[in-house]
């Protein structure tokens, strides 16, 4: 049972997206199966905020109820997990090459997700924000779909492998989002252009307004028409793991916007800084272990790092 | 014949490094030889600063005098530039591969570069700065040892052709230095270390206080011990040329510095924008093309943008 302490003044986040077994191989370390999944990544990170959150996706028998009961904590619902008792809950494992920047897929397991009806629970079918995670496209649509009012922001993410094999299906849903997350070989690829500002343009003309051009260690870009702000990444001294990071940065980037309710460009920047801030800390430990013992304050420290790394005075003599 | 209106405030900038010719090809455009080197891509940078700068390098009876003409219009003393009227001039020639990021070097012809023995002219033996640019380490040695004091700040570029060959030589030239500019996977070689964290902790013992690490269109971390500085590259619509960006840096960076004469951490994060800047103009048209003819009210403009770019205001609630 979860125990809602709504403030009148709280935003509603609905998230989409996998609640998934992974299993990791690092050159630091190997995981057993551990939980993993975008919609796990996106709505721990984003818990760190002000926000009511809830998650649709779908497991199988095999998904532990205490890890559910773990989220429920951080006042992430999970009424629209559907439980598939029968099921095997969608597994993927992966090995990291020594830089960390490259991974091959060892397996994907789809499971119960090959089947996934996704059902918004009514609680949530007025949900100020949408966070569509990494899913097929024709999932992400049926879930914008079952929204009776738009969202005040709807942010995407998606990758390659959807470019790849369902183009139409996912133009139809960038062409009704506001926002659009992806890495920057995945902005050249669904643009064609090499340059990301020309492939930010290109993309602006699918539908989002904004676009976010993740580049992993090397930072994040943010653009809306003919604007750009870039937000980079903590230089570490280890990276354990880079799995979530992605996820965590679009958490931690809805999860401002929802805790500020602002859509402004300038309230965008600060959404790209929290979005990197928390990718810096999922990154540390392997899984999702940091994201979930992480402190507020511990956030809030770390952010006073992000603005000595990148504020400078500047006189324009 | 130049005439100096020196004011007793303007800082002397000793720049070392090649004067060269060079023949590049990239997929937008290809060059016959052109003039290029290390100390012409610094020089020309630093002459948007108010600073005297001079250059110690060498060139061929081949190297077109008017060059030597313009340089000295911008107010850049070319009186160390020894010319061998016999001999030829450094050329080299590379392609770059479609992205950019990685080009091959066609030819390297030393020439009149093989016996060089740097003269520094007496008026700049008491120089305020010194700017090593990528050459020999035994020849930025050379001139480090005909400095009968030292200058308030020593700048060191080099590259991996020298960690190969004269590692020895470059740990000796690396210990007497102030700041080194290298990129990132120079740094990793010299380092051992794959974190750019770690790597710029290594190197701080081995000589430098301030490294900073270029990593091209991903920007240019600055390091001094325990703190940390980002200056991103501007995302730009298009890149035709990046010969000669990393000089282009180098030499924003110590022009800033020189102009200032603030060798503080909190004037260096504005050097190394001033750096990142400057850079992204170089790589705007071929060779030196576009730097040669930059406006100081271009480059200020477009620091604007970097303003806009990087800096936000956050609420640390």
């Amino acid at each position: 049972m979860q125990i809602y302490t709504r403030k009148q003044s709280m935003s509603k986040l609905l998230i989409v997206g996998t609640v998934a077994f992974d299993a990791i191989e690092t050159p630091f370390g190997k995981t057993d199966k551990i939980v993993g999944g975008a919609a796990t990544y996106i709505s721990i990170a984003a818990s760190q905020f002000n926000v009511e959150s809830g998650i649709v996706s779908v497991v199988g028998g095999d998904f532990p109820k205490d890890f559910l009961k773990q989220l429920n904590e951080k006042n992430i619902d999970t009424s629209g997990i559907e439980i598939i008792e029968d099921g095997k809950t969608f597994f993927w494992s992966g090995k990291y090459h020594n830089d960390l920047n490259v991974r091959d897929t060892l397996a994907t397991d789809l499971n119960v997700l090959a089947d996934f009806d996704p059902k918004v629970p009514e609680k949530f079918q007025n949900t100020d924000f949408l966070m569509l995670g990494n899913l097929h496209p024709s999932v992400q649509m049926a879930v914008i779909k079952q929204l009776p009012n738009r969202p005040k922001l709807v942010v995407l993410d998606t990758m390659n492998f959807w470019m790849d094999n369902t183009w139409d299906e996912l133009m139809e849903v960038v062409a009704k989002v506001d926002v659009i997350t992806i890495n920057d070989e995945e902005a050249r690829q669904m643009s064609g252009e090499y340059s990301l500002v020309k492939a930010a343009n290109k993309i602006h003309k699918m539908g989002p307004r904004y676009v976010v051009i993740k580049k992993g260690e090397h930072g994040a870009l943010l653009f809306e028409n003919g604007n750009a702000f870039f937000a980079p990444a903590l230089p570490l001294e280890e990276v354990f793991d880079p799995t979530g990071a992605g996820d965590t940065f679009a958490g931690g980037f809805i999860g401002h916007i929802a805790n500020t309710k602002d859509i402004s460009f300038e309230n965008m920047k600060k959404a790209v800084i929290s979005g990197s801030n928390l990718a810096s800390f999922c990154v540390e430990k392997l899984g999702t272990e940091r994201m979930i013992n992480l402190t507020k304050k511990e956030m809030m420290n770390r952010l006073i790092e992000f603005k000595k790394l990148t504020q400078f005075d500047i006189e324009l003599s």
